[in-house]
């Protein structure tokens, strides 16, 4: 521990009292690596004040001593954006104790949550109002409103109401001097110079703290329809989405799933089976819900008048709609157990990607045709989100190879790849994850000049020291020690 | 003329043709007032490249040379966000003759345009695609995609599509030394670090220069009722929207006015007449659609199911729907006269503000009577889009006072007055005008710290020998000439 690093722990013992600083190694442990395991970090303190003011305190002190800080929520991230530097050269900033929901105003239709409110919280609360907030995904138990904002984080329902960018009307921030941004008020037109709200969306923690958000809040679900489709291609797939948006804006999730994936699942995961006894190379899980009392349909109603015509013409090879809550989340426990499943079959290699829509059908076969023959013996295939144009594109290991090999050697090569295939596509090489430190060499690879030179001219902008998040989103030689 | 501004006219010519360079003081003269007269500037040529690549040779070279630049598409804008400096010390980059529309895909909802297209022209590419570029505004007939991107232009539709930044999918800009910021691939899910594109929507071209957009087309409305009802006061006109968007998602306009500022129209607008016989404090224009072939009822139809509880509780005292299109016109002259009426009875003091939407009626209300207290004579009253949180504050002059002195001295101190009452409502002094040059001391006055610094270090970051639209959106001192 250095100097500097000791002084400023005991600078913010005084300054917030002993809660606010935990350094028992044991307490401090579990949030040194990311959740998958792949990132490992040191620090010798984790800081968590319990208000805004505390955040300010701590940056400001945290600038004064040039001691950079790693934000943390619920350390749920897929790309080490919350593992602190392995040299431990910087202290962990927790939001947790920052749970406080401030308001929720179903008439308004927004709350406003302290950066460490945890999803599934919130979700709670908004239910509790007769309201939803309608961005969910696996981790909701742990993850928080802090770190979903800065992740821009995405999910299985962003086809209706978008990611976090699209449903945050309001940011509250704390800048690396220890000022603060108050950019909470949910103005519907605010055109003041440059939108620091929405710079600080996906900043990853890198320019900032944020300590709050105001989110939009929608009408509570009253029911819902799951259905499970077998048809032929993706470019069926899309087809079928457009036909269902064409009659309807209540479809709130649209999944497709390889057939060699579903097996996976099938093989690997006990008590699961195949929703459909008919064999298709392609399946979608779609879900329609009702929050509206003036619908005249029901959710089954709408999906099976909207099912029934592509079923008749052959758009549709097979269909079911889930009987009841049981079946429709037996559905989705097949969707939420590929990662676990492939996991299960052998190594792999996950990228999450994505392409403008319409080009996602033919990338999907096009990208996965390609991998598997540069690469011999590899299965490659694309799962998720096709609405959203972003699915995860995992290349499986050969059989039999030696998985720590594989991954130090080919792994990342297969990565280049295909990223390049991504690139080509005009799309991203990270579609709803991030970029942290894990792709951190290959934003820099693939981005023309100038959007690096943006990227970092605007993280020298804010944080010259590189004192915020240090190691993460985009490459800056830190300052001196000496200002 | 300096030596480096002569020189740089020359260079462009030499690369890009003499189409390319405007120097006719003659042709000139019009682009060097704001379209309102309030804002005079002076510059020896305007440039005017037909490619990305020449936009891009242009600001290389002026780059070098350190000549400012003041890029212009239809010269529309109500804040003096493209007038020349008055010295002489920058030119013109006009974006008119970048005038095409690239593509436009109805099957994806999206159309590439280049920064120089006409906004009428958009739209009519769009119907005959069947589709609807939904953003409108008085000013279509000349307002360009780029100007309206870099301010994120508003307008009367945007209840339910949003402002420019909602429909926007995709920036193609090119950055102050003339690199190129490709983000045109409309990506509905990309966490690649900041993002650019937000950052350059609204920015006024500061930051550097939008030469094309990829934005949302809607389907083409079917049919539209107007509607004009009488109510007692904006609370119940919000509680009245309230209550329609409960029973529709088709109401795409919902603008409040007075009684006194229709008094003036009817006044000073031949032709004009009041929609309704009775006699109320307020009045609300109403406009709903229909764009789907599935929607059973007609917009008539749906808003006199909507208004019928609304009249028979006695929320709304009176209100009429337009019996043909010709009515449903003479409506909205009504709203679209209010500035002209305005103009012919007196000079006036007029405020494009903000608050959140729950807390506009109490403002509208309250800000006018501080206003008439504290400026005894004036009459002070908003109108304008209330479902946004945005009204057009007015404060008209005591009678028979010199317009001159007025606005000279007087003025200043009601505009200050209007701007504190905003700020102490959460609100915004710049809802969707920009902040241009008119408000440029009035965003320094009343932003926090915090913000000023945020605001002037990207601007540094991006553009640090304040090249770009100068002495617009915030104050930057000019780099020496020599780097």
């Amino acid at each position: 521990m250095t100097p500097a690093i000791s002084e400023l722990i005991d600078s913010v013992r005084a300054a917030l009292g002993p809660k606010a600083v935990i350094t028992d190694p044991t307490e401090i442990a579990p949030w040194l690596d990311d959740w998958r395991g792949r990132y490992h970090g040191t620090a010798s303190a984790i800081l968590a004040p319990d208000s805004r003011e505390g955040v300010a305190t701590i940056l400001a002190l945290a600038h004064a001593a040039r001691v950079p800080l790693v934000p943390q929520g619920g350390n749920t991230g897929m790309v080490g954006g919350a593992t602190p530097p392995a040299d431990g050269s910087a202290l962990i900033l927790s939001l947790r104790r920052m749970n406080r929901i401030r308001s929720i105003r179903p008439e308004d239709g927004l709350a406003i949550a302290e950066a460490g409110v945890i999803l599934a919280d919130l979700h709670a609360a908004a239910e509790a109002q007769g309201m939803r907030f309608p961005l969910t995904l696996g981790a909701r138990g742990s993850a928080t409103i802090g770190g979903l904002a800065s992740t821009n984080a995405g999910g299985t329902q962003v086809l209706r109401f978008g990611t976090m960018r699209s449903l945050i009307a309001g940011i509250e921030a704390v800048l690396p001097d220890g000022s603060v941004h108050d950019g909470l008020a949910a103005l519907k037109k605010d055109n003041r110079g440059y939108d620091l709200n929405q710079l600080l969306i996906g900043a990853e923690g890198t320019l900032g703290v944020v300590t709050a958000a105001t989110l939009r809040l929608v009408p509570a679900i009253t029911g819902r329809a799951v259905a499970w489709v077998g048809l032929a291609d993706p470019e069926t797939a899309l087809a079928l989405l457009r036909r269902l948006e064409g009659g309807t804006d209540r479809i709130e999730s649209f999944e497709i799933i390889p057939d060699a994936t579903l097996a996976l699942v099938l093989k690997h995961i006990p008590g699961t089976r195949a929703p459909l006894e008919s064999a298709h190379e392609w399946h979608v899980l779609i879900e329609a819900v009702t929050d509206d009392p003036a619908d005249a349909e029901s959710p089954v109603e709408l999906l099976e008048r909207l099912l029934a015509p592509a079923l008749a013409d052959g758009q549709v090879a097979d269909a079911v709609i889930a009987a009841s809550e049981a079946q429709a989340e037996s559905f989705w426990r097949i969707r939420h157990s590929i990662s676990e499943a492939e996991r299960a079959d052998g190594p792999a290699m996950q990228h999450d990607v994505s392409v403008p829509v319409a080009g996602m059908p033919r990338f999907m076969v096009e990208a996965a045709a390609a991998c598997e023959e540069r690469f011999p013996g590899t299965r490659a295939s694309g799962f998720g989100h096709l609405g959203d144009g972003n699915v995860h594109f995992h290349v499986r290991a050969p059989r039999g190879i030696d998985p720590q090999r594989w991954y130090a050697e080919e792994g990342p090569v297969i990565t280049r790849f295909v990223n390049d295939l991504v690139v080509a596509a005009g799309g991203s090489i990270s579609a709803e994850h991030g970029i942290g430190q894990m792709k951190l060499a290959e934003l820099e690879r693939l981005s023309s000049p100038a959007r690096m030179a943006a990227l970092r001219a605007i993280k020298a902008a804010f944080d010259p020291h590189a004192l915020m998040n240090p190691g993460k989103l985009v490459a800056l030689a830190p300052a001196p020690l000496a200002p």
